[in-house]
């Protein structure tokens, strides 16, 4: 099925589905964070056919989440990398999860979990806030017409 | 293409995208925050084929996600409503939507904004921190082995 082209868009949320909207596009970023760097690594880790990881891989190339660097071991290949943008999609990795434990888990039940390297334990959850950092619902949050401001990216 | 079914999967991120990976599902739980409920108006605002919308709506009934309700104004028909299940899906479109805000919009550009009910003031962003709540970066974070606990959802 053709999606609706929603680039353009003034909805951010329809902007970066029309970007990072397909499935694989964030399994490839997962296994990138989980140290996925070669094509048959990623190819491996997903089961996916290679001619559709190859486009998927492409796309993701020309949309700057992904680039090639030269492979660490200093062969001759190159590797993929993630850009700062791509690393930023960890947050969207975050509260997929986040979701996923509170609703397609039971308790006690065997799961991957998230860690700090520092500590060690679990990570924080992502909490939705007012601009004055005061914990909002769901619920309470309106959209309304805008233009993004120049805030820093972080 | 059919992909890959990983709603068994040990990795809440796997399981998450299996239920919720559709691009037109978070589209539909962006257009009910926004207001819509009945059939006509998921229809009109994403301009998708009522058979595929059809589809859609259904399986986010079974999966719990939407429910029907009767009619708000007391008409015979019934409305579709998030549950509790899929207003947590906000925090994953608020993510999103960051992601978006920095990555796909120049400085000045139209885009709706999220404000909250309460300030009408922009929400706040969303941070990756550590279990005691100290801000993490994407990089600073390990995933392995572990179960879901038995802490409260929220």
């Amino acid at each position: 099925m053709r999606r609706t082209d929603l680039g353009g868009a003034n909805c951010p949320i329809a902007r970066s589905l029309d970007e990072i909207g397909d499935w694989w596009t964030l399994m490839i970023v997962r296994d990138a964070f989980r140290g996925a760097r070669r094509f048959s690594e990623f190819q491996r880790g997903l089961g996916l056919a290679k001619n559709i990881l190859s486009v998927r891989l492409r796309k993701m190339l020309d949309d700057g989440i992904l680039e090639l660097v030269p492979a660490a071991g200093g062969g001759a290949h190159r590797e993929y990398q993630l850009t700062d943008k791509g690393l930023r999609l960890r947050v969207i990795l975050v509260a997929i999860r986040q979701w996923g434990e509170d609703h397609l888990f039971e308790a006690g039940e065997p799961m991957m979990v998230m860690v700090g390297k520092e500590d060690g334990q679990p990570i924080g959850r992502l909490r939705l806030t007012s601009k004055d950092g005061r914990s909002i619902d769901p619920w309470d949050i309106d959209v309304k017409d805008g233009v993004r401001g120049t805030e820093d990216v972080g």
